[in-house]
């Protein structure tokens, strides 16, 4: 193959330049910044939403300087133009929530600490001149110190901080500049529009251009923190109980490059479960601005996100209960081979119904169908408790069998029981959110015949929130499957305890 | 006792007011916003710092309002003024390390975008007016774009994120209103001041008007989590062994009002490990804030902030350990009486030893001295694994004992003797941090006499960053306590693997 002269003389100009630059910069200070790049190439792609927002920045930012260059638009709005640039910068946000949170926090708070500003202005000048400032200065004073105390309130923190922080700026602005301001209506109704144009722009931006959705960002992090619990506890019955000796060794004689790196992909499954150890703050926050977004692609302008909140909590604890489990895959002291044989089949297999039924409600929440594939699963897994129970009990009449020895693997069972159990609320909940959200029903989504014994009704939840929390659901057609779903009030488990007052406590079904 | 008229008149209008606002609203909302007004009064009594930071905001704010209303001040900077204002709203932090944060990140981004705004205005001049805002816009777009990416890279983002959005804002400003702006240097440097004054204003009146150090909150927050869980172990033996059912009939038959309250308050210590479950992100806000703080009271520049959040994950570890160990106190299935009562005395010395040796790794961070006083309890507790292991295996050699009845007990002994080796870790870094942090040795805290035997030294650690970690403590003083610390690298336990690598591996001890 031939280079052209052109090709090969560009070709030597980079590697010569690379190699200049090289010589520029000492060899770690030039590996650290090769690293940085890489660093930042990685970062676009693992979310090339990145990339976009901050091109939805750029332009958007543009487009609001036009309000400056173009002269008509600037013969309207003057210098208060500037007011849509800094709205720009301060409200787009990535999510589009966080955007319409701040932009409407950032549009209600100018309009409210505005008019207030302009009252106070008002007032000060019913007083002389030189007592002006000083009324002025006292009640910029008290306003400023009792608002910045709301912003110590949780309910207002979460969800109005940056409301309030406006507030204090407008009003502080409004009111110090009106004194020196002659034409303060005009200033402030030229002021306001730029800032509603710079929302504007923002919340058309964030909702038009490659939208992204924190609700749905927050669902799909529910269904992958299930996997992720899934994965382990499918490979947890693998990794505890394989580790008999005549197995390792084996497996260390046929070791290649390859099954090293499998290993190690292993390893990384297995570890996905930490991620779900920590993220309260994330689906909180994302919890919260999901509340301030309109319906999007199944998700209704009231969606049930506080069910969402609910599940991750649930499956935090389940992280927590595999975090001591996993303490045990390592330990020093281990169980003998006659008794881990024992129960070996029933703990594999409580592990795996468990694992399939945190993939099927995963599976589930994904696709937005009836979670009642995962129903199988947790029955099996009851009646696998039952089994790990006899299985124990077989094992403790084995003779020669030292009770020390037999603590781990105790310890093992109980833990599982109770991620078991933990599951099982898991699925409850999700159970729950499949109502609230109006999931379609497994039967749509298969898209069975007609005639196949399933019908589909109009149900409509009224929630009736005062009374003794009981959902009503009225079915306009006859035939129905009915869902019986409810808790066990007497059921006062250490769990449940921990778990908020679940929202639904029973679910009746009435045929019109 | 007579009360005076007037008194009784003022109680009576009182009253009426009282009943007149009572009657203006609705029963319901009423109560709501006495509750809202008690809940208020809360926030401001559980830290009147809150209360203080306001009147310090409102203070502020006043102040350098006085650059729009002393007419000498606003001949200086003009309408720039405004901006001292704008930045005292958003500078000024509950926090000193936040406060500076900001601070500082805000000055040198206005300096820098200023700067590369003006360089940009200049060059844009090169080409005629009509190319000039396309020229102005395409830069914009591309330094917005650029400066938005680098907002996702995780170590800007911790360090830099508000900065970042300054330089993006005030180059936006700069360039957009500079295209209007004659004597755009002169409005930089007025704008440039009034920043000045506004940050300087926030950094004095938060660093010495009742200042609120991030990093004492830190070190207080660390030393009150080993406390709670401290708290929680020393209730557990009591709370777990005694559910012994003659016991707890006596108890039932002799409850009081009063009695009924002390167990609230028991519950109440008891659920206190909770909290350290979730502090993750306020830890590393606050050890990020701290990072910013000048030295104060016993904290220096460079004071050891990282080891906090290596004790606090490791604090979080253990809650998670008990969270799993707090369920079998509730559990349906309890352990035979006998086999709770052979066990009872090992597992409460054990809980006890680690919880002493919790409080006084506590009390050690708190007053800041050697927290040598917690190794007798860390040795014992290593005794007590021992004796826990003696007396299960002399409960497994009891006659009918059902293994599916030691199960429970097996593993909270389990999980015990988990917690006890997190607790030797703490202690560990407990321990380091003392030596990091130049803790008191605790003779001098005891204010022993001199020629007790011991000799305080200048001892003066040397980091040596690149090498392979060693810490060489250099004594000059004879007869000195040599405390030797090391860690063993051979010890590759699960515990270990999750905590980051200890930044000291040994403590080597020369006698000059």
């Amino acid at each position: 193959m031939e280079i052209e002269p052109a090709t090969l003389g560009k070709a030597r100009l980079f590697a010569r330049g690379w190699s200049w630059l090289k010589a520029l910069l000492p060899a770690r200070k030039f590996k650290k910044v090769v690293d940085a790049a890489k660093c930042i190439k990685q970062l676009g792609q693992d979310d090339s939403r990145r990339v976009i927002h901050c091109l939805k920045v750029g332009l958007a930012l543009t487009f609001v300087s036009l309000l400056y260059y173009c002269k008509p638009l600037y013969e309207v709005f003057g210098v208060s133009g500037i007011w849509a640039v800094i709205t720009v910068v301060l409200v787009l946000e990535f999510t589009v929530g966080a955007t319409i949170s701040k932009g409407l926090n950032r549009g209600f708070a100018t309009l409210f600490a505005g008019a207030l500003a302009i009252g106070t202005e008002h007032f000060s000048r019913l007083f002389d001149r030189k007592a002006e400032p000083i009324v002025l200065g006292v009640l910029l004073f008290l306003l400023a110190t009792t608002s910045s105390f709301t912003r110590f309130i949780p309910r207002i923190k979460a969800k109005y901080d940056y409301g309030v922080m406006i507030f204090i700026l407008t009003f502080s602005l409004v009111s110090v500049s009106g004194y020196r301001t002659e034409n303060l209506l005009e200033v402030a109704h030229q002021r306001l529009s730029a800032i509603a144009i710079g929302g504007a722009t923002c919340i058309i931006m964030s909702v038009f251009v490659c939208p992204v959705w924190a609700g749905k960002d927050l669902h799909k992090l529910t269904a992958s923190n299930l996997e992720k619990l899934a994965n382990y506890l499918e490979g947890f019955g693998g990794e505890y109980f394989q580790t008999d000796p005549d197995h390792e060794e084996e497996g260390i004689s046929t070791i290649t490059a390859a099954s090293n790196s499998k290993l190690d992909d292993k390893a990384v499954l297995l570890q996905g479960y930490k991620s779900v150890l920590n993220p309260k703050n994330t689906e909180e926050s994302l919890a919260s601005f999901a509340r301030w977004e309109p319906g999007h692609g199944g998700f209704h302008f009231r969606h049930p996100w506080n069910q969402y909140l609910k599940i991750g909590a649930l499956a935090r604890q389940c992280a927590h209960r595999i975090e001591v489990l996993d303490g045990y895959i390592n330990s020093d002291i281990q169980a003998p081979l006659e008794i881990r044989n024992k129960i070996r089949e029933s703990s594999t297999k409580m592990c795996l119904e468990s694992s399939q039924a945190l993939r099927a409600l995963a599976s589930s929440i994904k696709t937005m169908t009836d979670p009642s594939a995962a129903d199988p699963h947790v029955k099996n897994s009851e009646t696998s408790i039952n089994d790990l129970k006899i299985a124990l009990e077989s094992a403790s009449k084995l003779e020669n069998v030292d009770l020390l020895a037999i603590i781990p693997i105790a310890s093992v069972a109980s833990i599982l029981t109770e991620i078991t159990k933990c599951v099982w609320r898991i699925s409850e909940l999700v159970h729950e959110l499949s109502l609230l959200a109006y999931f379609k029903s497994a039967a749509t989504s298969d898209q069975r015949e007609p005639g196949s014994g399933l019908h589909r009704g109009s149900v409509k939840p009224v929630l009736d929130d005062d009374s003794d929390r009981t959902v009503t659901i009225i079915v306009q057609a006859t035939n129905v499957k009915i869902v019986d779903h409810q808790y066990d009030p007497s059921n006062t488990d250490s769990l449940e305890n921990r778990i908020p007052d679940p929202a639904v406590k029973s679910v009746r079904l009435e045929e019109r």
